[in-house]
């Protein structure tokens, strides 16, 4: 199960809105003799690609997968009849899906047919590389990661906007790998207006053995989502000509042209801003699994206090800027520390000359 | 000689000014006989524990110690000398001692006896035990460690002052340790006048394992420095009251009665403020190897100002406290990104819920 695990890795940068996958197929003598993993959505799932590995060999095997296979007619056909007709003896699973379309279907057609089934091997490995795709099954929500930088005392830049760069180049190429990794990256007109970015995964910026190892040809763009509900935005800017889709979102519709990939989301609650909570829950009817957000100080406060974020990656820069320099985060709101948002380190790492601390949310 | 170093830092609490030193004495089998370190300045030197264990047996035996034997008759005789009496076969030494009463004349005295000498094993490791003896050797300055602690932000308090507690229990136990090390505890009026603080070294805050094993009966009290430029003191503060001394300093010799653990220091320099840089020297020359900074954002933006600061001990607690709260650091005259000073990240830990992040001044 180890290795079904280390193997469904492979896809964290192509499968979204699908989960990661990994499959080994295992014969009597306890040797490795198929694996796969899930690519993308819509091209064959990780038992598939085991199955045809082994081919007739599947016989009497052992399958060991990272999640329940699926029991549903999607874009390819149930694996758990894969699995069935392949005659293998035995299917370990990591966890059940909790897609309502699976949640225990597929274990059942495999019981059905006589294969002997075991559930939860590893179970807390298995959520690990699929947290975004199990919080949006589960809640309706997608996974949300903020991304900060910031000097040793927390500053973004200096007083006159100057902080190009606080943290080192090798940070910014890990921030692209997280990127990479994402559904959708979110950011604000503030940010687009104050830096023209592109918001972009660039195949280049990767640490030379993931280019190396990238699953596809051509590496997938992460969905950009911009805030821009003053309609500010003239789609003039870099981030809307850039491969992949752009989602420009706003509280009305607006009488724009808009390009072939740009789409325009309304957020039409009564709220005079945005409502976050709402259109997290439009991102994840739109199958997205995970939001890495890449702005300034107000929209990553806003987020904290809506209690929106599930995990923080901080880059901290060895460097002092003082107090006159600009603020990580904007709190109006908090006024007593036993109000302070509560988070739980779950990594500390050394990124070149800086380090990333990666929290949750507590409680 | 990495068993020397080890049994050196058993006087890490309780040897200044004097360096921490420790000594190995082993057999022609290559067999540990006898083993000793420097537990307090006037007892003592590690060799002469060593020797004292091994008795007779130490003719022609190796002698491993972390510091060149000392050449001077100071409170003690001097070691090279005892190692000359003790027949000693060959000294394998990690490094010189800079303290120009020695500096190479304990070595020449082994030589001259006929003793084979080594110099320079392990020598960056036992550099690492007596930073701050070596320093002031050197430069005849101290050490100085700037203590931080902070959220995630980079924010000590919030804006009413409420600051109790940002970090947690473990986090400031482990602070206990890193004063209980230092030679100085240095701090302000307006953090005396604010916090009414001890700054005392507590053995029942300790962890369990060091309090098993501090090496006296008693606990070391670092001095407490406590700059005061403006007379605020009454002396009737917590910080005059405790075990240990307390040193008061001021511009100018005040009209006071001081209790026989107080003493002022005159830092008479033609600054209205008092000068940090001169201060120091002032604390070398009183034979202070290490001074711990618990301070505010002032003297903590002034001592990085002057580049004063040798060594950054910041811990962060898993918590924003927004753009309202109180800043970490004062560094008033900085403006542009590329005159920020900068450090180097030397290590990073997890401290119960919080992270301790070590970093020195780089270049």
């Amino acid at each position: 199960m180890r290795r079904a695990i280390e193997v469904a890795k492979q896809g964290s940068f192509t499968t979204t809105p699908n989960p990661n996958v990994g499959c080994v197929i295992v014969n009597k003598n306890n040797q490795i003799i198929g694996e796969g993993f899930h690519h993308q959505a819509g091209s064959p799932h990780a038992e598939v690609h085991a199955l045809k590995m082994v081919g007739k060999a599947a016989r009497g095997t052992t399958v060991y997968v990272t999640l329940e296979p699926c029991s549903h007619f999607g874009r390819t056909p149930p694996c758990a009849n894969a699995l069935v007709e392949a005659n293998v003896k035995r299917v370990v699973i990591a966890m059940q899906d909790p897609n309502p379309q699976v949640a225990g279907k597929g274990i059942a057609i495999l019981q059905a047919a006589g294969i002997e089934v075991v559930c939860g091997v590893l179970e807390n490995e298995a959520e690990k590389i699929n947290t975004g795709f199990l919080k949006r099954m589960r809640t309706g929500l997608p996974y949300v990661q903020l991304k900060m930088a910031a000097s040793l005392d927390g500053k973004t830049a200096m007083a006159s906007g100057e902080s190009k760069w606080i943290t080192s180049a090798v940070a910014r190429q890990d921030v692209q790998v997280l990127r990479a990794q994402s559904s959708v990256i979110l950011s604000t007109s503030a940010t687009v207006l104050a830096d023209d970015p592109s918001l972009t995964v660039r195949l280049d910026d990767f640490p030379q053995m993931l280019k190396a190892t990238y699953p596809l040809g051509e590496v997938r763009q992460p969905v950009r989502v911009i805030l821009d509900s003053q309609n500010r935005l003239t789609l003039n800017e870099k981030v809307f000509k850039q491969d992949g889709e752009t989602w420009l979102v706003r509280k009305s519709a607006a009488n724009l042209t808009l390009p072939d990939n740009v789409k325009l989301i309304v957020e039409d609650s009564p709220d005079t801003q945005i409502n976050l909570s709402h259109l997290m829950q439009i991102l994840a009817e739109k199958q997205i699994n995970t939001v890495f957000v890449e702005a300034g100080a107000s929209l990553a406060g806003a987020l904290v206090e809506q209690n929106l974020v599930d995990e923080l990656i901080v880059y901290l820069a060895p460097k002092l800027l003082g107090h006159n320099a600009r603020d990580l985060c904007l709190l109006p709101h908090l006024t007593q520390l036993s109000q302070a948002p509560q988070f739980s380190f779950t990594d500390l790492k050394q990124i070149g000359d800086d380090v990333r601390l990666t929290l949750t949310r507590k409680g």
